[in-house]
């Protein structure tokens, strides 16, 4: 089939032939077909869609475009979370140990922070020594003898899904259902995993903004999953503030240290222990949900969890020293607080706001070259539903440069709202798939 | 507005601004917005179509992306005629003499045949010596003077249309209405007229199958007519059968002077007189289309109307003795005729398939570079409704290179159907709008 025939098919909403979405994508990503007819197509498929079969297809297309790593001498079932996005989400590096500690083998890819949402790579950076750039061999070493390793994407992997997210990204295609899941499912598969778990954050301060396009999200790519043999199994979770309480790299792994202490904020701990209890599930480690939030629980009581995270840390060069004395990871040099100004209740957080302020100060990147202050952020002193008085500290903003901190403390001023009554309290999981 | 936000905006179908549409398509002609960018937003127009003001803002940022002809100093109400392309549509060489005729000034720019569709171009370079590619000064001297000229398009006319047409051909967004519009109505504009008259050829040989979609695009044009100050006029016109019964560029051309003395195929006189008689009165030179009618038939009768064209012909280099001489025009060396296999009526005749017949024969072209022979075609014998008796000749095939002619004799009898009973005769004007 021609490129030509096949744009036409697709904007006519016929269904394409797997060979033939196949040879679209290896002839865009040899160059052979052009970028202007890879935009009409997505563009297409913005409106027509693609159905699990031609999903399956598009997304084998783009993880066999490049090196699928094969984890098949790592015993056990292999299996990794992915988040959609959100601002404070840090339960990635308290994840990946606990379900490492209780026997279920996590090989993560994650990626750096861009736009207001930060990035699992990031954060660990911000340990002295963590390095992130092993190379392949290492990595299948790591999953099968420390039973976790958290790297980042490598060149050599769905290079078809570099080249189409860069495209997709000036020509308006990015926020398209299918195409969002076969990118992250290509990359997840790429790393040899088994099974997934998916957290698709939903609210003011996640991409998907309403429970209707979070559960669609997870239909697709749970019908993906099928449709490439793995399990996926999807959590909606509440991003209508962000979660925890501290935005900002080495401020985020301190919280995380202290959820595997038992220590950290409620609606933190209790989405980490919910997608992390799917995993034991997934990987055969735990009967039931029931039993596997036992045995986190106790991972957690018994010190097996954060001595895990140490031992991560440790093989991947880092400072183990960092995770007990928090002093030896990077400390911003000053601290202001943003006061209210009102009296009342907390309302509600505009998240997306709080991840830009964190941008403006230097915690995440606007552009993909950006340079990232570990040390800098915020710690959100009230949240939504607490009581505030005039004068109480709302946000505790830790700084190194003061030039950003006026701008940063109007916009957080600002994405704050007070009022009289306290919200209803909202639920953390709205709903599980899988 | 970034072309990005453009984009989106589109796609999501909001409506785009003025300004904003001049400002993409300026940068897609300079090369500033890339292929991909341009063929994502005419894969968005697609799908969410645009409005009056927004097609109105795009014609003219493509008809001002290049040379407009300024044809002020021409006295009277300048009108052309445009078709959607058909087979066997020699309608312009004999309208434009009979509107100059009557008193109608008509600057003309045509192009050429492509794919299965003739183009008048090359139907008037089969009179010996004419010139289509006369000088703009030349163009106004004539229109002024003889009342007609008939001209290609100059590569100063609309160059964001040429760029945007190259990339709407390779990512299947050519049949768009509001991009057909805009493509027609800016290339028309750039030629000076005041008025349009459109033939929407609608049937199994035009590029509209149904009445729906010719009604669609006749509306648009009038819409984006009446934006840009100028007023269109349309017919819909039977194309389910080819019109007359030449097809091949000299003998179009016989059949054109034909009809200009009253001899011609009543369906393709009666297309030409009411296509015609609406230019009239747009140009006000009858106020009525019954008054319009009787003048054209006049000049018909009184000889005024093939004078005109001889007049054209010598007025741009060609041999006005072929007017009356008909040798004097390329002949095929050989005829061979298709005879019918069966008993009884012409039910009908695949049009676009009669058109290909034809570009493999030699009469039309394929690719854009493409060589034609202006003597070969068909005289078609029969028409639909039109009874056959076994061993009857259905099509005069006219030709010089032998090779060709067995696979064009197999795709023309593929071409007709026949059976016991005559079809329902069809209107030929389906339709007037304006």
């Amino acid at each position: 089939m021609r490129p030509y025939e096949l744009i036409k098919a697709k904007r006519d909403g016929k269904r394409l032939e797997p060979g033939d979405i196949r040879a679209f994508i290896e002839a865009y990503t040899s160059g052979d077909v052009p970028d202007y007819q890879m935009s009409a197509l997505c563009m297409a498929v913005f409106f027509r869609g693609l159905d699990a079969v031609e999903l399956g297809a598009w997304t084998r297309a783009m993880l066999e475009s490049g090196e699928v790593l094969d984890l098949g001498d790592v015993p056990g079932v292999k299996v990794d979370k992915h988040s959609t996005g959100g601002v404070g989400d840090k339960v990635s590096l308290s994840l990946a140990p606990l379900a490492a500690a209780c026997g279920v083998p996590v090989p993560m890819i994650s990626g750096r922070g861009l736009g207001h949402t930060g990035g699992t790579l990031d954060k660990l950076e911000s340990i002295p020594g963590f390095k992130v750039d092993l190379p392949v061999s290492d990595y299948r070493r790591l999953v099968r003898e420390v039973g976790c390793c958290l790297i980042g994407q490598t060149a050599s992997v769905a290079p078809a899904d570099k080249k189409l997210y860069a495209l997709r990204d000036v020509t308006a295609t990015v926020d398209c259902i299918p195409l969002i899941c076969s990118s992250i499912m290509s990359k997840k598969l790429a790393e040899g995993i088994d099974a997934l778990v998916l957290d698709v954050k939903v609210g003011s301060g996640a991409f998907m903004k309403t429970v209707e396009d979070a559960r669609l999200l997870a239909r697709t790519m749970i019908g993906v999953g099928a449709e490439m043999g793995r399990k996926v199994t999807a959590l909606l979770t509440d991003m209508n503030q962000p979660l925890g309480r501290a935005v900002g790299n080495a401020l985020e792994v301190v919280e995380a240290v202290e959820m595997l202490r038992g220590r950290a904020p409620a609606d933190y701990t209790e989405v980490t222990l919910a997608l992390t209890a799917e995993m034991l599930v997934l990987g055969g480690r735990a009967g039931s949900l029931a039993e596997a939030r036992q045995k986190l629980e106790r991972a957690v009581r018994d010190g097996s969890a954060v001595r895990k995270l140490q031992e991560i840390v440790e093989a991947q060069g880092g400072d183990p020293g960092a995770i007990d004395d928090y002093s030896r990871l990077p400390q911003a040099r000053s601290q202001v607080d943003v006061l209210a100004t009102e009296e009342g209740f907390v309302t509600g957080i505009q998240t997306e706001a709080v991840g830009l302020a964190a941008v403006a100060l230097g915690a995440g990147r606007q552009r993909v070259d950006s340079r990232i202050d570990p040390a800098v952020g915020f710690t959100l002193l009230r949240k939504v539903g607490e009581p505030v008085k005039k004068g109480d500290p709302l946000v505790r903003i830790h700084y190194n440069d003061p030039a950003p901190v006026e701008d940063v403390r109007a916009r957080l001023l600002a994405a704050y709202s007070c009022g009289p009554r306290a919200p209803e309290p909202q639920p953390l999981i709205l709903e599980r798939l899988g």
